[in-house]
């Protein structure tokens, strides 16, 4: 019943570059291999449950659009459940590898927190029985402490350690749920740890309670054996005027004063780096930099605009210099390509649900596919290599190895007259485009 | 005969708030007390080189407009010395404590690293002889690493160690004079310490040359005797497209990275805290929640434009919510408030340059009188109190002190049902007015 | 009952600006005589029905926190009234001349247009009863064009004429109820008269669809004897990724085209111009240059945020400039400040919706006085005249009356060598300061 | 001897998609047929003499990079000459068919504008004569109005009438020499034409000062028998603070006004278009909607950067939307493709600069070819033609016609209950990546 929603009943599947059809695939062949993996192996791609089955469609000047069956009705377990139907429905048809989902998403709140924490085993139990006889494990899971009016002024950062405490319970529910279900990683997006005004706000006081609470969640995550990292998302603003986990280097800094390295490591956003001011390929890179790599929530803001569009991601050059960075880094561990991406509020057909998905499968792959390449021919990674040569040896390699002191370096300089090279960035951008 | 180029002599002075000259203080009172000090000592006012005597008034898309003498002649050096008597006779008119310079503000930078070495010290030592006989002393000192090709792609992180070494050259040598002449601080800005286009970057590689260049220099400073601090001046672009001093949460990475942490410090401007997307406010705070707070680029960017405007800080409450946040930790200790600002390039009166500062001592001296005031009464640090009292006792100090663990917390929330409380932004913006 | 609401019965009064009571004004002193006519005439503040009576306090990630007690219930009709005697009480409490409401504000829509329009007229029976006997007169009225689903793809722009047709019907309600209540202008947002993507926009056939809405309004604003001007609200995107009438100059380009000038004038916002690229007083002086201007929506914009943030206006100086600008063309004719201004969803204390208006009425009158004094002054006037004094005579003059042909002009240009002359920005800007 | 600059004598050609030789087209093959004309015909690419030729390569913050030969040296007029030698070199190993320039890239300016007229004219002669034996014709020409002191307050729009003359004279002189070189379009960029605050500026009058200064100018330009348009080239800010051309609507609005309907039309440049917060596309769009389409200036913007950094065009799929535009209305016809764009300040090696023209050639080729494959196939315009058909008949046909009044269409509005349809968003992405 509920999988008729789609109108299909047969797997999307690749038919080729040459396809026509929007519920093919053309770049996405799970099964061919790319440097030494499945190509499902390199993108594991993750559908998400709240922007594809739970928001309705609304924006802060217009209501529901969808007006999807299973959001109308008086008893939540059942819509619930349907949309649950719904749900695994399209994880069948899409084939993918991997969903994600909120506590809030999947359960109804209830009158407390007791109920809630009920509703969401009982969910679990669902999920699991599904998940049994589907191919979809669960990439991670995460507890939304966003929307409820409890949480208006932040969750482990409000200002009435009551909602700290909310906050810890209802975190508790959710990464017991998550490591029941098999879960991969449990990821922590701080929306309303922030502040509307600094008129009100004791910064320093918040940060403080926000280390507490993760060294605290990490303290838990190990007694109940959980393996996964715990990824803190960054975003730089929306819903509050300022969030702390602003940018991956600002969760660098918090990881590192409240001595959380190793334990919690990102998952990065397309439109959240952007909103922040930094590329996508920035954030990955600092990320891998400071080893702080987790996951990804694959999207697209739109760079005219100043908030979250969480677009589907179409565009394959951006999707090859993702690629490009983490095949150099041997690909995902834990991590996965999470859809954080909605389709638009105007895109009311269901089958836009599955054709916004293959659309953005594909222009992955093909990033995959381009970076890839790019590799294999050194293309971008023999120019660099040659640029910083100067450091691989000699008086660079003495620099960096802490052989030289600052006056014996600005001695030897006096005599130098460092003549400067082409940066190449042009030639660099024209090959690019010759794989993509 | 360079003092007339102002057309007085008579140092600026306090006239009282209902004055109409625009050569007068109005707010800026220097030996009036406030808080226990002298509005004066508050302030640390400090006039810079660069924009006030060194930037001829062009912009991308146009040429120089000031035509000031000293920018014309043959002979650098008696150029250099012209300038000289020039901002000295300002500093006494404006009759400010301190001045800032870059080494080629101040000196020619000749045909080698030798003799631009060499003409820093000769301009040192007749900065030393003015200085004896003038109130005027050094905030602090820099080095331009890049104006000059050389720098295009870097200095500490330059793919090429010799750039590296260049830059240990310099800054050794503006350290040096730093120190000669009774700085009270070193700044390093970063302004090619960053990246064009990834295409052609090694991010990981760039910062650990960073992490070396610092760690080199710090070594430096206490051999010599220097006592001030490093300062790192964030900013998030300008000249390149991204640099790695984004803002303060991102230099508190790196410090912490690196191992740099009690020995750098930060130097904080409002137009590069607005790039980044931070409020001025903001940037102070997280200085101070983190123990990074040193001293304050003065001006004010325009929120409507994305580069670096530099204008002179005009705006009151503004400037009560930095001494409203300096104030509550003891105000400065070596900072002051540097003028980083210039006059636009169509204000080419030579009296535009002093009634810039004097406009913008005055808005930062009301901006001190409101926030002193504003302590005084509590008006904004008795409601903060309020907001935040669960923490102080209870379990809000027990968790905060580590003596809960997390599913103690959670398990107690199973039965609570914490209701939020107004944020009262209004009423909070409301009393700002009040004050200022 | 609902009286109580607000836990006062006694208007709030001007109390001077000594008071402390945030419940009191300290400037707006509203009958006290400025420039021939007293504070309330100048500033003719009204308080919006949308953000004070029918927004529940959500935001993109988040629901519900005023809990209002006319927002649950199961009788629409009856929470209508319960809402609007709790607005005509803050009317009364805060003394304001005026209101503003869009239709769906006021009135439930029903299951059908027609139910709609009998809902409207119902309540605007009630409205002409309540101000029959209150002070508060209408300033404008509106219709919601943007929430419902069947407004996703627009409502005059919208790809199906039906959609036109319901505008229409809903407009046509929504000027009758404004004539009827003696409105003085009526108003148009095109919240959805954009797009989300080029990529399925007939952009040249939508503005011809828009074009004819407006010429077909016009003639039935004529027909019924309405003789209030229509009024659009520039907006440049939001809720749509990109609106027809992105600023003033847009919609001048576009009355300009489809034959409405005279007929249709603007009303301007703080926060949508920021989100243009232009300053709040830029657009106010566009209109007037343009004879566009008609009213304004008073609120304030973040300038960090990328989004509508509508807060209460608190910046003096801001508006000083609006009212330097308006005292000079006479003041407001229809026009008046519409606080289209929403307390923070943190503010859930019932006072804070009185507690914003007072002071950011009170930021207003500041911005009233300082510009009468400067007026009176010439503080900024006599300077600007004198700039341009080149042109009020002689050969400047000649141009301008286009006596002159571009060859003889170019011609006497061949021995002249302008010379250029201070702007003098930042004396003004400490002008300024020394009124504000 | 200057011929050698570029190491290389036989002119870039077609080589095919699989080369990788940067100095070689992979999808620019000039007399390839595409809708019916060359694709030579079609691009009409231009090379700009002022990025290419002029700028030495500085930066707010850094002086020169490139070092270019014809930079340094005692005698204006010689250097002159050797760099366009090198310019038409250029030219001729680009093929390009155009190119563009400057009054002030071309000609030294000399002590007086008599002697920068006579400059202008010597070198249009060798322009003549070098172009009898090129292929290379005149896009367009521009005077430059903006880089100089004299205009630092506005050229048409300054406060002093005899800077309005010399604008004249400069502009006569540029037009001259653009007829005699028989350009095909007059270029105008009012890069000083805005203010830099609002405090010192009359709105009103500089707009009539704009408004004659166009007017004269067309007059004159009929008087010559110049056949080619006057063509206005948006930007919303940078250099000043607010440019009054902000974009294609603020330059519509100003024609309407101003009468200059026809007569002017616009070069519209991708960086300006995102600077102003558009899309390419949508100014695009904008301009052929008001018959206002003139010319392109080709180039990218960063879009997290808030200037023009004029990069080149590198993106196949905005090049792709920009033809499919163009294709739809017969393409260019007086018009083309001019490069406003420069290469990296750090791209100093000769041969960057033709890499970098043969590397943006390409990716605006693959958008002409995935243009015309998805016009071909109806890819976007089906879609769009069925998603409008409503108002080609019926209703829709009778309202567009102005056959229906505001209350016959509110009537039959009250029985209508139109529903909405998916706007197809995604699949429309999916279908343009499916060409590109």
């Amino acid at each position: 019943m509920t999988s008729q929603f789609f109108g299909r009943s047969e797997p999307v599947a690749y038919a080729g570059e040459q396809s026509r059809d929007p519920l093919a695939f053309r770049w996405y062949d799970k099964d061919r291999e790319i440097a030494g993996k499945r190509m499902e192996d390199h993108c594991r791609f993750a559908v998400c449950y709240w922007h594809s089955f739970t928001w309705p469609g609304g924006d802060p000047f217009g209501g529901e659009t969808f007006n999807r069956p299973w959001m109308h009705g008086d008893d939540p377990m059942a819509l619930t459940k349907q949309k649950a139907d719904v749900a695994f429905e399209m994880f069948r048809l899409l084939d993918v590898p991997f969903f994600t989902f909120h506590d809030v998403d999947v359960a109804p709140e209830g009158s407390s927190l007791r109920e809630f924490n009920d509703n969401l085993k009982a969910i679990t139990d669902i999920f699991a029985q599904k998940m049994e006889s589907a191919k979809v494990r669960l990439l991670w899971g995460t507890a939304n402490l966003f929307s409820n009016r409890r949480f208006m002024a932040g969750a482990a950062t409000n200002p009435d350690p009551d909602v700290f405490a909310f906050s810890c319970g209802q975190v508790k529910a959710a990464l017991d749920a998550t490591h029941r279900l098999g879960g991969a990683n449990y990821v922590c997006w701080g929306g309303r740890e922030g502040y509307e005004t600094l008129l009100n706000t004791d910064m320093k006081r918040e940060l403080d309670q926000m280390g507490r609470f993760y060294s605290m969640l990490v303290d838990y995550k190990h007694k109940i054996g959980f393996e996964g990292p715990i990824l803190i998302e960054p975003k730089p603003k929306e819903p509050t005027k300022h969030q702390y986990d602003f940018d991956a280097a600002a969760v660098f800094a918090f990881l590192q004063k409240y001595d959380l390295l190793g334990e919690v490591k990102l998952n990065i956003e397309q439109n959240h780096a952007i909103l922040a001011g930094h590329s996508f390929d920035h954030e990955i890179r600092y990320a891998y930099a400071n080893d702080l790599f987790g996951s990804i929530d694959v999207n697209r803001g739109d760079d005219l605009l100043g908030w979250d569009t969480d677009q589907f991601a179409m565009n394959p050059s951006e999707m090859a210099l993702m690629f490009h960075e983490m095949l150099q880094h041997g690909g995902f561990s834990t991590g996965g390509l999470n859809f954080d991406a909605k389709i638009r509020r105007q895109s009311i057909a269901p089958d836009d649900l599955l054709i916004a998905h293959v659309a953005s499968m594909d222009a992955c792959s093909r990033g995959l596919l381009a970076a890839d390449r790019m590799l294999k021919d050194g293309a971008l990674t023999e120019p660099l290599q040659n640029r910083y040569a100067g450091w691989d040896a000699g008086e660079g390699k003495a620099i960096l190895a802490g052989e030289r002191s600052f006056e014996e370096v600005a001695s030897r300089a006096l005599d130098l007259d460092p003549q400067p090279v082409s940066g190449r960035q042009e030639m660099l951008e024209g090959i690019l485009n010759r794989y993509v």
